[in-house]
């Protein structure tokens, strides 16, 4: 299962009561956050994100609204008695920010925090279960897309032959991931007996703050989902091109190029307080779009 | 009129929709910001506080939950167009950490920060109706209290008076400050015939995050209104001590040695998800205490 869970939908300034960009990931068990803007600590409690499930974080680029919630984050996770490691992949200086915050404050955290500058396009995390990619965007100052995708997904269960082979459900968790199951007596159910093939690896990409860039389209290719910002509407391209983002087609033509299964779009302009248009503008281009709204998880 | 706004009253963490510590003193038409918290700027557009109305910033100490929310506003501020000079009064290292951030972002704001480090007791700010000071506290870090006092109070127009000798109400802000008025025949009323007496001048103190300290009530003496954490209720009293931080009774006990006419406490502990033994708690050591409620103004 992967899917995304937005905490903030607005570009720089919240407003209306929309917030920073922030986002969460699930794929099975793991959550990663990605970006972080100003109280997304307190939009994680509003709906409920373990944040304890977060191992990974990841950073796009160093405006504050993808950022500035991060390092409030952290240390309320040191307040908590966090002791498990934490890896924050970002953009290198936030590293030295970090260091003077957490010095300042004369505070150690009771956990290891490993940091991870984002340097080439490429592999950044590989697991077993899954793997993140990273590539440049074109922005004013350094920015970075990631690409999240299931290496191996789970087999499924087929309750009813495991029954059949009197596999107790204790076990169906090792059936998904392709284990025989051994009986009291001996005897061995070969996993194909009980499991219906895995689906095919879903993928998500977050291609951040970027203007227009058809060199993005390779980067996320064919993805199951795929977020790209819409900082304005269509009539606003020039405004868009200017400060580095992206209106509603340009969103829906690189979704199109890229033939992604379904787009997301998010950042919005504070000088919106509606959103319909965006909706209505990008479907335009691309059908399968939806907005990227606060609390709303969207599976791949 | 001085008066206090509480935009956070809960420690560390945020918690119970509690939010990290901020307040706005307002001192007849000049606000003051003290302390900023994660999601001040939020907090400031849900209580419709005017921020371009503020020229002064202070914060405390550098522990997060009194500051992650300044670099947030200045951006915001600096994105709606500020042009006004903005005074910023704090520990010295918050300087290196904006100039990073600000740098790293590649923003430049387009009004001035001024940074004045907080460096010896005494006076930070004197203008012609109103004077700050601060005084250091007794925190596991350097941690100021400040103190804030009406120099010079507006005297009171008497409408009657002022009706009977032809003063027009367009002319009364100006009566307020003493002058006198000249009639279009060139006739001089002397503005002591329109108004009455200034009431006495009013003052504020805010002694942030501390133990404990005696020394404080000389620094707090004969307030009008004092703020003083209570992060622990009266049977934590080893914590308080241990985490540098106060009790309920020890709030009250430096609000009755320091001859204060009102106390009001905050700062806490996310421990605690209703807060009425708080109030019951101050009382008991000093009657004339309240809670510091989010959204809630305090006139001193």
């Amino acid at each position: 299962m992967l899917a995304v869970t937005i905490l903030g939908n607005n570009s720089a300034l919240p407003a209306f009561d929309r917030h920073p960009t922030s986002q969460v990931v699930t794929l099975d068990e793991h959550l990663f956050l990605v970006d972080c803007g100003e109280g997304t600590q307190m939009q994680m409690a509003k709906y409920r994100i373990r944040r304890s499930r977060i191992h990974h974080v990841f950073i796009s680029h160093l405006h504050g609204d993808h950022y500035f919630g991060l390092i409030g984050l952290i240390t309320s996770m040191g307040l908590l008695g966090r002791e498990h490691d934490l890896h924050l992949h970002a953009p290198a200086p936030l590293k030295e920010m970090i260091d003077l915050q957490l010095k300042v404050a004369d505070t150690a955290l009771p956990f290891t925090l490993h940091f991870h500058p984002l340097a080439e396009d490429g592999l950044i995390v590989k697991e077993e279960k899954f793997a993140v990619s990273c590539f440049k965007v074109s922005h004013r100052i350094p920015c970075w897309g990631f690409r999240f995708e299931q290496v191996k997904p789970p087999r499924r269960v087929n309750p009813a032959k495991a029954i059949e082979y009197g596999v107790p459900s204790s076990f169906y968790d090792r059936l998904k991931w392709a284990e025989n199951y051994t009986t009291r007596d001996g005897k061995v159910i070969a996993n194909e007996l009980v499991t219906l093939e895995a689906p095919k690896p879903q993928s998500y990409a977050y291609s951040a703050d970027t203007l227009y860039d058809e060199r993005i389209v390779d980067k996320v290719k064919g993805v199951d989902l795929l977020y790209h910002e819409t900082t304005y509407l269509k009539d606003l391209g020039d405004r868009a091109a200017k400060r580095f983002h992206s209106t509603t087609h340009q969103a829906g033509q690189i979704a199109l190029k890229a033939g992604v299964s379904r787009l997301l779009i998010g950042h919005f302009s504070s000088k919106y307080e509606v959103l319909h248009e965006f909706e209505k503008e990008v479907r335009e281009v691309f059908p399968n779009s939806e907005l990227a709204l606060e609390g709303v998880t969207y599976p791949a």
